[in-house]
């Protein structure tokens, strides 16, 4: 036989929420604590997808002299402003350039030197013909010759020093997520080390005395650990640096230590709500700030938030798509932010018709997953919060705003997809 | 002075393209050589983005007990089925189930058991009465007692053996990119070790004596290497695993060394044309087989690929615009397929306006930056194949067709975005 209950004026009695928080009110909440970390210094090759910090402006010129554009022959263009097809110039080839090395003389009249793609315009010369428009003479006494039967305007085929970046140009600016070729302009000019916003340290607290660690065999009455791999799923997609601290039992002593753990942002799954196993939210109130505690919504309205000495805490229900759904109305939300990226869901957006009805009620939010029938969107399991595999299912979700009753079938909604 | 010009009949005599693949024929070649790589197991926590190799089945009932779906109690639905408010009924409290226990006696005619949500069922109880619904009575010489006024219909918040997943269902289908919520649902059915598409091994082989390392101060008439950092990024981007084989010199050798580096994928960049330096082109037909080499399109017409002992081999021209189209038509289009994703192109895709014309050709496919103005889409530098910060500067980009002889201002066209 258990224990006798617990007196009424228990810390770990039963408690009904006694007042939920709108979505809005939360949301509202939790951007006045929403500010973007330090930067910190990688190498350009580790900065795909990160964050950039600061302006980068250009030391240099990029190039930082005059190149050809084409192989072919580097020349004076005074020197064929006559040629034509019935009296042809003809040149000496004093030599060749290549890519990375200087050609050691100058482009004198009547000479000219072969030019590979992107090696320096000799001195003297201030065109290149392409090859395809010369004729290679043979090689007398004085050494080859080529012969061209038109003229070339000064300038054709030379890239000019600076053309790609100029020195004291801004390149790419503050706060944007760096692409594959923003990589390759940074590499360019000179830069070893890219200011990038930190990531945040999230430190995920999953507990749940029924709880096996991930990938266990479930055995008797205890379940494996599903949110702790999801949650770390979702950190890294939103820029965040998970750490686990396992399963962390339901003891109220366990998961106050770990709620001061270092990170930035703690995000703790399950024993969210008030019933008697329920501790972290009386354990953030009393270390800390409870802010948020019951948000109108569906799933997820066990929900809690709240600041503990500069840290960031989120209470996400332990059943697995409150948990998720938490995840990305509140926690990603914040992670996002604090790494210097929008705010804003990264799941693609679409406008659909549904196939069923959504039911919702005014004043409370629904996350329902949809899947794509036939004839539009259906929702799947709309009661089941604890069903993960509505959510594996589903090729998305519809949010039914606050104002609204619930959507019609024939309604058009905006979705948001999954992949 | 250089060497003199070399013999016509030398191997790296100036040569032009004898005739240019179109973009439609060197796709149709490069799929015949696609396939699907083969899989190994990762665990959970690292399968976020992976393909999934192999159905998945569920070996277990999960949850693998009936639990409750609410806080509250734990009882028989027929010793309520009379209560009302005038006559309520009363129960006697026989102790607690926690999630992760096994209530050690049966629920018995007049009794009933306080439960958390996600507790087993206790043996003899088949309905759960929510917490808010109940009176809890003073707890008299017998224990505590609670009282109801309203019945509740049998398996009433009782989650069924099964509901989420059930043993012997279909969990994921095999190619799936496996989602966060994916992760959870993996480890909750025992799954350890999950079976995904490897990665393809990718070299990148970056040629040029011009080329300082990435991040290098560009002096005098070298530059730094761009498109080492801007491949890596694109392979880790399409779920490849690049190593990089640094700077390789303009060197026959070194580059017929290089392409029998132990990958799936070679990229090349640089020296991928018909110019006196342009070895791959004639290593990779002399050592493999070189299936296409000059391709209409621009810009990337120098690009070259085909196959060296198994390994695809991609010659990626060496201006960074270039390198990155040439990447995308063709060398990511392999990349995600060995790693088993769709061939299509990971950016965003929409339909906008052009502002100005985009000129193109019949027989040419061309790949146009273009930035989003106030009266639409503008291109960016067509003719710049080197200048990498048209890619920066781009939103995105449009593809003319081959069969299209350009756009005109105010045609609506598709765009793909970067972001």
């Amino acid at each position: 036989m258990s224990d006798p209950l617990p007196p009424p004026d228990s810390d770990v009695r039963m408690r009904g929420f006694s007042r939920r928080a709108s979505v809005a009110a939360a949301l509202r909440w939790l951007d006045t604590q929403l500010f973007t970390l330090d930067s910190e210094a990688v190498s350009p090759a580790a900065a795909g997808g990160r964050v950039l910090a600061r302006d980068m402006v250009s030391g240099y010129d990029v190039p930082g002299f005059e190149r050809a554009m084409m192989d072919g022959f580097a020349l004076r263009a005074d020197d064929i402003a006559h040629a034509s097809h019935t009296s042809p110039a003809v040149l000496r080839v004093l030599g060749d350039v290549y890519p990375g090395r200087e050609f050691a003389g100058e482009v004198t009249a009547g000479g000219c030197v072969r030019i590979m793609t992107g090696a320096p315009l000799p001195p003297g010369a201030d065109a290149v013909v392409p090859v395809e428009r010369v004729a290679i003479g043979d090689a007398g006494a004085d050494g080859p010759t080529i012969r061209l039967d038109e003229p070339i305007a000064r300038g054709k085929h030379v890239g000019r020093r600076g053309e790609d970046l100029q020195r004291g140009s801004l390149v790419l600016e503050a706060g944007r997520r760096l692409r594959p070729q923003d990589l390759g302009v940074l590499s360019s000019i000179g830069i070893e080390h890219v200011p990038v916003v930190e990531r945040p340290r999230v430190r995920l607290v999953v507990t749940g005395n029924e709880l096996l660690p991930a990938g266990a065999p479930p055995t008797g009455v205890r379940i494996a650990d599903a949110n702790g791999p999801m949650l770390a799923a979702l950190v890294a997609r939103d820029g965040g640096l998970a750490v686990s601290s396992g399963i962390v039992p339901d003891d109220p002593e366990a998961i106050a230590e770990a709620l001061r753990a270092d990170a930035d942002v703690i995000l703790v799954s399950g024993g969210s709500s008030v019933g008697g196993e329920d501790h972290a939210p009386l354990l953030l109130a009393r270390d800390g700030e409870l802010a948020v505690h019951g948000v109108a919504m569906r799933p997820a309205s066990p929900t809690g938030m709240g600041t503990l000495d500069g840290r960031l805490v989120f209470l996400l229900p332990g059943n697995p798509v409150s948990c998720l759904c938490a995840y990305d109305f509140f926690a990603g939300r914040a992670i996002r932010v604090l790494g210097g990226r929008p705010a804003d869901w990264p799941y693609r957006r679409g406008q659909e018709t549904l196939a069923q009805p959504i039911a919702s009620m005014v004043g409370r939010v629904d996350y329902a997953r949809v899947r794509v029938g036939s004839n539009g969107l259906e929702p799947l399991g709309v009661a089941g919060a604890s069903l993960l595999s509505t959510t594996t299912r589903a090729a998305g979700f519809v949010v039914v705003p606050e104002e609204c009753p619930g959507y019609q079938a024939g309604d058009t909604v905006d979705v948001w997809w999954y992949d």
